[in-house]
């Protein structure tokens, strides 16, 4: 069984090592570097470079291997995708591209491909178990809550980017949707601070982003959908301040005869600032309730660093969703065609159960509780 | 009487057109924009366009002239005082420039030279006022609060700039020094914020700036002076956030092929917000208290843009202490010869009367009030 992972940043390698485990592995990436830190940690995986832009490669590029990771950077994703259903390869995908990858469904059923999309944390195993409870109970309400942090907090931002801080810049400059009484209500990014306490971690606040991407389409019916991002207290003033200032504005300003616009600029700042070191400890805490009108189901994730391989939590809780989900086209297990977000692959309960487990042997723990609606 | 005004800039402007109902006036500047709204205010001033960062060529510039006043940008500022006092004119300056005027006493005196510095509001008025009662008491306290700003509030800063947001920038990140119990305390710009309620414009926030300059050396004797700066609620908040998170950072980074260091890039950010309309109403406020064991003397001063004249307030109250001491040098009511800071005029009661006589004629009018202290 031959795998081509394409792109070999943080969340690719730590993939790539995971599938070599039991299958030939391939990593492509442009960057040299990356496929060194690669090849430092596992010798099984073999390191290609190769300018994955150059779409119109991809047919040759992949034509020996049976399946596809795609995990190249957003901005790529979608023709990333497009090129990887047109060689007819089945994939799975966590480029987390800004497009609506649901308009490649149609292309996907006629090369007869299956393509799994948004497959991390969230988007990921928050649409899974929505997509699971969807099927058992009347929804009325889902809330997602969300963060990666840093373990050491340092001012004054308190946090670490796993990806490109321009990602995260834009994630809180973009209006944020979420669905209230029916209705999508669109908030500007960063409203609705409110604080929230977690039992490992202590106090965090919550805000809006615009996370809930496909089931604001495929969960038409549930009344209510929220999710928020979770950040250590104060991020989201200093943030504010900065927005409110100007210094994340796409309007470039001329200085030393270039025009630079501020988020370029504020992104570059940033770089060092939030570069998470490679061997530096953070978390991942997500906690998704699911509410009929009789009861509120919760599954909350608290994973950590892992210091004995060196794999971030965003790398373990992301990536091994993500290999979960092949190995479930790999046996079979999924075999419709088309394009599918995880809340269409979570309904089935046997793909439900198989990543749960699947996450589980990689100790990566969803705590499930159920709570009785007071009133009933 | 022929008087040589350098410098074109607001306060420039007002300054030629105070002095032109008395005097044969010339202005001087690089910027053909700035002569010309001088130009079409007021058509007695001469106007030469000269670049006077070419200091080798004042003495042959200056000749024609008997006094000069000299209100060149800061960085420009030293260098272009001591070519004034090269060309033997006596001469006020209020370019504010970062290095310390008393060096320059020597030769002036040398020259036959009597040189006026820092002769603005405050610096400026503050010295004054605490010249002439340091020889009247025994001053154990001196406080200094000022500040201008614009009358309309607009998020998220609430202030203008009436000069380069460098400079602004610049008074934010150099440390502070105060004195205390005769002792010269260093604390961090933007430290120390208060909540302080004033009569016409509600309540400020006042926060430490390196304001004292030459009273630092020339009043040893006071155990107490401090002088700190003044803005609407909030705005030192946002300045500290962006400190803190790098955004007036010196460093340079690498963008675009280029170093660009956040503060030149932040300066050129918030120099369109920042920038003063030349009919936006805007006002100056300073409050000035000089104690001694007995009674505390207090000089409050609230003034407002003249609408009548298009005259900002910062230039009127700025420009016209300076106007009121060129005054005092051709009546010859102040005939020293060396390098002045305002204290050391303000020392002399004709000197005191005088400009704050002149001042009143201008309707910039210092309030004093009297208390005795509660123990006495």
């Amino acid at each position: 069984m031959q795998i081509a992972i394409l792109g070999a940043g943080m969340v690719g390698r730590a993939m790539a090592i995971d599938l070599a485990k039991k299958y030939d592995v391939t990593s492509f990436d442009v960057s040299e570097h990356s496929l060194q830190l690669l090849m430092q940690k596992n010798t099984q995986v073999k390191a290609v470079q190769a300018d994955l832009s150059d779409y119109n490669n991809y047919t040759a590029l992949l034509a020996p291997f049976h399946f596809v990771i795609c995990a190249v950077p957003g901005f790529m994703g979608y023709n990333a995708l497009q090129a990887i259903i047109k060689a007819k390869k089945d994939v799975v995908d966590i480029s987390f591209f800004p497009e609506n990858a649901l308009e490649l469904d149609a292309l996907a059923k006629e090369n007869n491909v299956t393509a799994i999309v948004d497959c991390g944390v969230a988007p990921g195993m928050s649409n899974l178990i929505l997509g699971y409870y969807n099927e058992k109970m009347s929804v009325i309400d889902f809330d997602c809550l969300v963060g990666g942090l840093p373990k050491k907090r340092v001012k004054p931002f308190e946090y670490k980017a796993p990806f490109s801080p321009i990602d995260v810049l834009e994630e809180y400059t973009r209006p944020a949707r979420y669905v209230e009484n029916n209705c999508i209500v669109t908030k500007p990014a960063l409203s609705d601070a409110e604080l929230i306490d977690f039992e490992n971690v202590g106090t965090l606040e919550s805000f809006n982003t615009d996370g809930l991407r496909s089931i604001l389409y495929t969960m038409v019916h549930i009344p209510n959908m929220k999710e928020k991002t979770l950040r250590y207290p104060g991020h989201i003033d200093l943030m504010k301040g900065l927005i409110k200032a100007g210094f994340l504005s796409e309007e470039p300003i001329d200085i030393k005869g270039q025009k630079i616009s501020p988020i370029e600029f504020a992104s570059a700042l940033l770089f060092k600032q939030w570069k998470l070191g490679t061997a530096e400890e953070e978390f991942t805490i997500m906690q998704i309730k699911v509410s009929d009108k009789h009861k509120t189901i919760c599954y909350d994730l608290f994973d950590m660093y892992d210091a004995a391989t060196e794999t971030s939590s965003m790398s373990r809780t992301t990536g091994y969703t993500c290999t979960a989900a092949l190995n479930l086209l790999i046996e079979n297990l999924f075999t419709e065609k088309g394009v599918f977000p995880p809340e269409l692959v979570g309904k089935h309960e046997r793909c439900f159960n198989f990543i749960m487990d699947y996450l589980k042997e990689r100790n990566v723990v969803y705590k499930k509780t159920e709570t009785i609606a007071p009133n009933h």
